[in-house]
């Protein structure tokens, strides 16, 4: 095999009560990577699509480049590697559109190379590429867009990723808004600190979810789906946040609030027609204030990258 | 039938990192509540053994009594009641010793009245007594008394408490060392603020906790069983922790943290020949400096108040 395509899902970091420990995959959308053996002893980036010209063509500086020098380096080879990208996923939406190129350019090249590393070991070098995208190493997006389903941090340091089960009615809707939030932006604007109260109303809920996904009791997950603390700040930067959240709510939806840093607002729901009466209200709700949005439902995404070819 | 004899658990609250979220029950220690209706419409304590004299032997002020009292109002019962309280634990010990004395007092009459409430909407009123004795209504030792096992308290407004499972081979040790922490003193030294940073450490350990729990995962429970926000503050409370908490943890528990409030230190491990062992280790560690302890080891209890007679 000399080429390799794969698909990697968008992601949804956070998920209300579980700030930087939780996040789940989806089906739709997500980014397409081609990779190519190439004799030249480099890994380099030949073609990016759907980025409008934004993302680095270099590829120490590409989220997908750099998990795959990485990797490289790991396993002591100098193979080179052409990269194409296709970005079928929006920039700075709070999708994860970073990690999931992150993940399709780790998990392409391992198998290109014959699966020299487990495929569950791959997090490491996935996670290279949301240092350079965000400044941190963060695994709330590369865990679940690799390994599919909810996925849960325990702990950064060590790192230690669990994955959580997920009910098989549970749908998400992702609706998002044509506005740009920058994930620096999005964590400068959180405070340091916060009241022990509050800690203990999200560890709750927290506690909630993970409980409401092994029993599916859809009812525990949507009371669980409260953030009390990094919601009321980071909803400032999306304008109608409330109303298209309020939206979900009538619609059905067991819960909704921030995907990832935003704009991106997801809702989980019971069953699929559900969902898609979640997303209708929600983007009419985005209408209403002059706000165009794309809309995603998708079940829960559980098979983590895709080989296209 | 005109008397009842109960018996209610212990209860570890808080379980590292689960701070007024979490708490399970032992089989030992525990109290013992013997009911006696009586045609004097009036809710007395007669006698109370066990405490060398500090409970309050007026009802309204104890925490059986006012259990019992708030219980007979919401039924609108006039009932006259003696109570014989047999302290069989140590107060203030942060083994949930209110705790154990209200849902026995609360669960009694109860059953001595025929049951005119499920034994499960028994909560609130047990919780009364909580009230009186720490300040505020908590529930992360009624409910695991309450209801045996596992408890999270997901949400205290509106109440919402949830069932864990609880894996076969997990065993508690429990160290009582011979000196007293008063629960408002314990809270009082507590910083009502943390950092966002420390918060992420502990609710990603609630999260794997419970997940442990639910998978019958020993290790990932002994990884989850860390504290980085109460602990180091209440620790400075018990003479010998780091040095007891060595000990169990080299004795080959899963974890260890403070029971309640403290100054009672619990360990978990896989199985009771470990859980034996830690006891040892942990009372030794004691013995070394001096401090006489109670050491207690027990199954996770799971029927929570008993029927004696």
């Amino acid at each position: 095999m000399e080429s390799i395509k794969i698909f990697a899902p968008a992601t949804v970091a956070n998920v209300a009560c579980g700030f930087d420990v939780l996040g789940f995959a989806v089906n739709n959308p997500g980014d397409e990577v081609i990779l190519k053996l190439s004799n030249v002893p480099k890994v380099r980036i030949t073609q990016i699509t759907g980025d409008e010209g934004r993302l680095p063509q270099i590829a120490e500086k590409n989220t997908a480049g750099i998990s795959i020098i990485k990797y490289l380096e790991h396993i002591g080879s100098a193979q080179g590697v052409e990269i194409i990208l296709h970005k079928k996923m929006p920039l700075g939406s709070g999708l994860g559109s970073s990690a999931a190129s992150s993940v399709a350019g780790v998990y392409g090249i391992n198998e290109l190379l014959g699966r020299p590393l487990d495929p569950q070991k791959l997090l490491p070098f996935a996670m290279e590429g949301e240092r350079i995208a965000c400044g941190s190493a963060h695994a709330d997006n590369v865990a679940p867009a690799l390994f599919g389903g909810f996925v849960l941090i325990r702990s950064y340091n060590p790192l230690d990723v669990v994955k959580l089960p997920t009910p098989k009615d549970l749908f998400a809707t992702i609706i998002h808004p044509q506005i740009e939030v920058q994930t620096k932006d999005a964590r400068e604007i959180l405070k340091k600190e916060l009241l022990l109260k509050d800690a203990v109303i999200q560890w709750g809920n927290v506690a909630g979810l993970v409980t409401g996904l092994f029993t599916s009791d859809y009812k525990l997950i949507g009371r669980s789906l409260q953030d009390v603390i990094i919601e009321p700040v980071r909803s400032i930067l999306i304008p109608g946040y409330q109303r298209v959240k309020n939206a979900a709510l009538e619609a059905g939806a067991l819960g909704c609030s921030i995907s990832g840093s935003g704009p991106s607002i997801f809702a989980l729901s019971k069953g699929e027609e559900i969902a898609g009466k979640v997303a209708r209200a929600m983007q009419e709700a985005f209408d209403e204030i002059q706000i165009e949005s794309e809309a995603y439902v998708s079940e829960i995404n559980q098979a983590g990258p895709l080989i296209l070819n």
